[in-house]
């Protein structure tokens, strides 16, 4: 049975940690659209539409139209970085916008200040930092986190806040004791355990108060037992890991179609070159090493090689990350697929995308604040894995394989949105249209 | 209620009006494939499985030990051509497979004799023909290819024959009277209408002795109401238009990729170089008309751009194909994709697909054989539109769009499937995996 | 022996037929640079620098410092177009620069109107015009362009002019008996001949008054023996055809490169997509046909087929101009070109230049602009061979093999450049810097 | 004054360290072309023509039938390999022809048995050996090269030997005081000193004995003071470093032609895939070193940024090697470069090359052989710069540039051709063909 949703009444605040060349983008961006200057392309929640129905039935409305979602207007955005620039200025320093789009929007940008960031240099080594937050243990740093949120909620007149993570990638570390439990996980934040990163203790932030928290970067964060039992019981929505954008997001689009035909694969390189703080943090290897992960499970699951050992058995998957100055936040992406078809004859896929890499990822921290806001409304606490479209690395049940196959993935999201109206779930079969020619059917 | 499927007994014989470089790449390859010297890569019915029931349930059967599909083994090849050569000649020309490959197969080859085909000039002007059927009426050319058919069932011991056309592309027509009722075309037949092609006698031939018949060319043939209503009648599967290869594939899976994120697509350019017979048939205007519309579809029915007209509403689409001998059967595509995102900031996509065209047909003509054979038994007679999978412009019921998200199709398919069998049909909705953290929904 | 150049005392006159995206991009660019706000780069004769004497003297003056051009600061522009607008409202609608940069340069641009144009519909099928000279005769229309030559050098008090021929393609014509005698040709001009194109008649003009005439797009114009005569007998310096930009500039750097490390080439084809005003006018055959020639010469001479039978005797070359809105003045190119080496093993180059034509052609405008004026004040008269560096179809005397690589046509350049000012020649022997190690040499 | 050049009469020793890819793809190609199965493309001696005397005069004749270069049948193949494999043997291995091409030569190639290697590990980690010469000290080991060269050449009844090093690349050192004269290096042989590198002992052992020594890899071998001082002693040519193939040859033909034009350049990013020994080796750090200082230089030489800063001086050069096995000995680049124009504004470039390394290569070595042999009977000794055509990082003398424009490079390559033959130089000026037109001049 399907829950009833609380309305969307008052204000959301949408909390980001790292308000950098994603969170500026997309500030900026609301305002713009808030203005009728810009439309908000890339938006599922926005731009998206849905069927109902039969395909003769005619029924698409918007995505924003059929489920109640938060309305543009009552967004109110706030955040935390390591840097004091207000967003204008980040926003100038990022170079996605144009300046001129930057200027319409001026005073809304300029008034958008972060609060100190909670930072750890051992996590994040090629970033300096000037504007952190000072405490002697992690817990003293989730309860300023915690006041920021609170304080945050009730001087901008708020009913309800989210987070998303738009912060750095931390560097590679993989899940240990202190992130077994609630208790070992809270002892750990008064022990300063070295285990636990700064984007934990933002989650922990979160959760403990009911608080939804989406991660947009490949670190664990939230993805841990400790904080997945805090969210059950706190009934709040968690997610992850890490955008899907670029040359993931052509991955997840190829792959998928290259499977359904049944054409085998016997290698996968992909370059990406960018110029942005992303890149550089990722030229320091231990960073590089969480995104990689993040990025080479994508074919595995989609594939899955021990179930088709004669198609992706013996693939050879590689990807590379440089950092490449000239091209600033126009990240782009060259992959070369080396498959096979009849008989084991060889063909070559070349894909060259040259994309930006804020304006793919901005619209996602939209539609992840608005579906994360949308699913604490509908009580749907813990793991949200119908949002697994959005991610590299989706968070799931240990015990589940993620779903990477993106259109799976839409349908996921579609058809959770369609259970959660009460319509008829889609399962595109259809044999009904031909009834009347196939009577026995 | 789904019907009771008859079994494979006895053998198939599989007839092919064109015997080029596709079908003997097909002939060739199931012969080296019954000799464990190759795999049939690319063929969904002999390397694809299928998921049932839940994900934890770990059950996907391969395809073939699902459904009661015939066997390889049980396979009789044959056709007809406009050029005597028999099948090891004709591949040898195509130079699609290597010397060796087919050396290995030789006798299975040089043992099959195309029959007399039936041509006419005025539909595929780039074409001289060798070896054509003559008689005074197109009524008469249908009934010698009736002869044809049972002639070759019955010397070949066969129980049951379905015909997979692999013809060149004919020159583009429309609907017109004499195609509207099976009474019209029986006369124009009679008349030798000029309305009347040679794709469309071989498709009433199969037609009227209850043989299923699938398109692979993008001519109208079996999309016309008199042989909808005959295949009705007869009880026969038929289905078309188009083998989805090459550059329309990568299309039908990127464009609902991109459609799946609401990203804007302002152009797509699509570039073309190949050098076999099909290139150079289509080297003329009229027979480029046909493909170009068949080609030209596919977007226009992903993107919805009436539904969606801030985003594809000012789609540029231009499809080009160049006859370029230096690639022979090395079909190579470029395609240029303006895209738009957050905002309306623009972005690219360049493909570059080294493809070998008669690679990946081949297996879809084995699968539509296979898959036409098995609706054949199991009562689905009329227009096959579960297999809209392998076609770049799927026939379907005049009322309905046709549907060219591969990734819909696909669900398509693999839900006709299950529902032959008796199986649940899969939603990706998965919401019950987390019903004990969600206890309400 | 070498001649004394006259200096380049007082005001230059730059006058271009046809005030379009090359033009106006050119015009708004010198404006610019003279106000510092940008660096005419891609302009040899501003930028480039030429090394003098041995390597180890390390003499590189840039080539302004060392031969006597005119300065910027001394051009002035004007010309003629089908249309009224200004060059800033031309510009403007051009779309190759930004806005912010059209208007620092806003009143430069704005004061310069084009004079009206010789137009003739049958020779640009796909161009409107609405700012033409009328007049009974052909002679008439070249008095008229005299007259606005001789008003337009008077009223901005000019020492001397030149004439750049910017204006569309005109359709294919080929050398025809009222080419061939200044007689014949003058006899065409009051009889209205068919086979006189306007741009003949500009060039007529230019040459009767001594004024040096350059010609930037493919049509014959100047490349006709009455005109060759009467440059000769008026001491004018002319020169043609075809300005190199985008992928026929990368034909003529590659291809030298492949011949000269002797490797073979089976085909190459080369796809064009382009948006503006150019594209637009070859879309119609005719006028792509003109181009088609241009454009195909230059690997026939680079690779010499005749000569070198085994490694270019089977090329298939083949080039496509595709109208494509979305890019507008952003041509760009896609090559792929199918080599092969050692023992006839082939390879594949793909080349795809993301371009921008008025970018790429204004500058050479100015440097043929000066140049030509250089060789006028040199007494250089009629064809300037060593200007071929600048076309795609390099005129020359009909006796003359056109060279088309680029590396031979700048060395004839610079060549030419010591020789008129008394430096020795560069031969890159070099073997007197080894003299002492190799005493008998 | 030029020299006589003593005549090719007698055999032709070609000895070759490293009997790997690129040398069993030459050894085989020479036997395949003696029995007319392929042609020697690629190769200038074989292959090239030149042209003598003025355009007009049609003097074009083969390199071959103008310089006295020793004939294919007088060459004698043999070399020194880490591993026992015979020619055919390591041929297959390398995977670069196919198994019918070397059936055809088999009885040529199962005859050349590799003598043992001269190899130290802590030179090139990634490769495993199994048959190498022990000996206490280098000098020694020096002294059994020598041993073999002599026994070889009269074993093989040769009037001449030369040696082309076709080893892997070595790790990355500098030039320190052991190479700085005859007298240490020597001393360094005798002591073991860990800078003398097994390259350098090949390289020794040849010129000591005045045998032609042309080096492929980026190594340093003679490229050391000390080897410069013997081989002038010794009267022995030398050349290096670093066949030109793929990407850098590629880059040699591209950068030349955008300088030419004045075009700026502000970023190239170059990237490799490729699955041969070479990408093996190179995979390490301390080899890929080598490789990078070799192949960035090139951008470097030819842009010439200090005399340049507005067009090159803030250019960011970045080169990737990955080992990617899918690929074998079909290396595949990709390069990206950011160029810009007329007022800054930028453009892009993009080149996708699908080459095979040892295809490349194996007629570069084969024109080394030659002109080496050539230049020792020429008596040229020392350095020979002219060949600098076939080098990524060509050898000059310190106080020289090395000049890596391909096209300089092969002005200089023919001119010391028609140089040593008495012919004129060509300098491209050609004023005289217009010399009637223009008196004066």
């Amino acid at each position: 049975m399907r829950n009833a949703i609380a309305p969307a009444q008052g204000k959301l605040g949408v909390l980001i940690p790292g308000l950098g060349a994603v969170a500026t983008t997309l500030i900026a961006g609301v305002a713009a659209v808030k203005k009728d200057l810009a439309q908000p392309v890339g938006s599922l929640t926005q731009m998206g539409s849905i069927r109902l129905g039969k395909r003769t039935e005619g029924r698409s409305p918007k995505i924003k139209d059929f489920v109640p979602l938060a309305n543009l207007d009552e967004l109110v955005f706030g955040g935390w970085d390591v840097y004091a620039d207000n967003v204008l200025e980040a926003a100038m320093k990022a170079k996605v916008l144009e300046p001129m789009m930057l200027h319409a929007v001026r005073a809304e940008l300029e008034s958008i200040k972060p609060m100190k960031a909670v930072f750890d240099r051992s996590y994040v080594a090629n970033l300096d930092s000037t504007h952190v937050k000072e405490a002697p243990t992690k817990a003293e740093l989730a309860k300023a986190l915690m006041d920021d949120i609170e304080n945050f909620r009730d001087a901008n007149d708020c009913t309800r806040v989210v987070i998303v993570w738009c912060g750095s990638t931390e560097k590679y570390i993989e899940v240990s004791e202190v992130h077994e439990s609630i208790e070992a996980f809270e002892e750990g934040l008064r022990n300063n355990d070295p285990q636990i990163s700064p984007s934990m203790i933002y989650a922990y932030a979160a959760i403990k108060l009911g608080v939804p928290f989406m991660n947009g970067a490949p670190n664990l964060t939230c993805d841990i037992p400790a904080l997945m039992e805090l969210a059950r019981q706190t009934g709040t929505p968690i997610g992850g890991k890490d955008f899907k954008t670029g040359q993931t997001l052509m991955k997840t689009i190829l792959a998928p179609g290259l499977a359904a035909r049944a054409l085998g694969i016997k290698g996968w390189f992909s370059s990406n070159i960018l110029g942005n703080r992303d890149g550089y943090v990722l030229d320091h290897p231990d960073n590089f090493k969480t995104k990689e992960v993040s990025k080479l499970s994508v074919l595995e699951d989609i594939l899955q090689p021990d179930a088709n050992p004669e198609l992706y058995g013996d693939i050879y998957h590689k990807v590379r990350i440089n950092y490449y100055p000239p091209h600033g936040d126009n990240k782009e992406s060259w992959d070369n697929i080396d498959i096979f078809g009849w008989l084991g004859y060889s063909m070559q896929i070349k894909i060259n995308f040259l994309c930006r890499d804020s304006i793919l990822a901005a619209p996602i921290v939209l539609d992840l604040a608005l579906f994360a806001d949308l699913a604490k409304r509908a009580n749907m606490s813990g793991i949200q894995e119908w949002l697994s479209f959005y991610f590299k690395s989706p968070q799931t049940l240990p015990e589940l394989r993620p779903e990477h196959d993106i259109f799976k993935q839409l349908i996921k999201l579609q058809n959770t949105l369609r259970h959660m109206m009460g319509e008829d779930l889609i399962t595109h079969l259809g044999l009904d249209y031909y009834q009347d020619l196939v009577e026995t059917l």
